[in-house]
């Protein structure tokens, strides 16, 4: 999973001709100046927990013990993150990741956007990225739960609501 | 994990008062008579799976490469079988297993019940048993993705259908 891509413009078009050392992969919003800022993509999972923390603040997640988030991001297959890179400076702007029997199902989790840069494709771009990450390890049915507001944005991505009448079921604890 | 239980009549009333070295869990039908069959619940991976392949056969689904299925139970955070015991010899008539990141959310997939031994709670005894063990392991988000004609099966467990809205969804490859 170490290679580059640069998308020009149009978010569908893929090219991967670029490749580097880092694992890390370049979404090129269509400036062809290297002094602009890039977005970037990692599946690097050795993340900074307190940004990341930052990002869900950012958005109006509940908080949650850090000492679990870090367990779930190990035990989770995917671990996405994408970066604004300025120069030699990197702040955190999305994040996904999904759990998976490393087979046959995968479920995204967490999908997060920092609102300051929604509206822009980013959101898409992130998903696209996981995608075709869980694509590339065979994943072939690939799942996830969405809230009301965004079930719209996934059915643009080609997520279909209750498939054949499959319903997505939630046990809590009383 | 290594602990028997015994439900006397009740499914809902669990007495974990006897544990053994097996790992493995018995369901007491009423019967305090220890010749009769025995029904044990049991979280060794460690499966025969041509005798899980010949399982799912009689419930009818699609065959799946059984190099995937070992992939898929090795990285499932929980496996439960359920076995039917006459003396010495144990039959697979049960089976579910569960994708986790170990911290929040859980996944249960795959739950079958040999078709010649449903119509008698042993679904709902899997299906609490696995329940139980998610629990234990402090997960408190445990979803599934039902079939149309299983989700009142697992209302009946509590399972809620898209609480708050949110939907179970789907992508697949073209």
């Amino acid at each position: 999973m170490v290679f580059w891509k640069k998308l020009f413009n149009n978010p569908d078009a893929v090219d991967t001709s670029k490749t580097t050392e880092s694992g890390e992969e370049v979404l090129n919003l269509g400036s062809k100046d290297d002094s602009q800022p890039q977005i970037v993509f990692s599946t690097d999972r050795d993340l900074d927990y307190y940004e990341l923390e930052e990002l869900c603040d950012r958005v109006g997640w509940a908080r949650r013990p850090l000492r679990k988030v870090k367990i779930a991001i190990e035990h989770s297959f995917l671990v996405v993150s994408m970066w604004e890179v300025k120069g030699k400076k990197r702040r955190l702007i999305g994040f996904s990741r999904a759990t998976s029997d490393h087979a046959f199902n995968a479920t995204i989790w967490d999908v997060v956007v920092d609102p300051k840069y929604q509206g822009q494709g980013l959101g898409k771009a992130l998903m696209k990225y996981s995608i075709s990450q869980l694509r590339s390890a065979d994943i072939s049915n690939i799942t996830l739960f969405a809230d009301p507001q965004v079930v719209k944005f996934y059915q643009r991505l080609g997520f279909i609501v209750d498939p054949e009448g499959i319903k997505g079921m939630f046990w809590y604890p009383d």
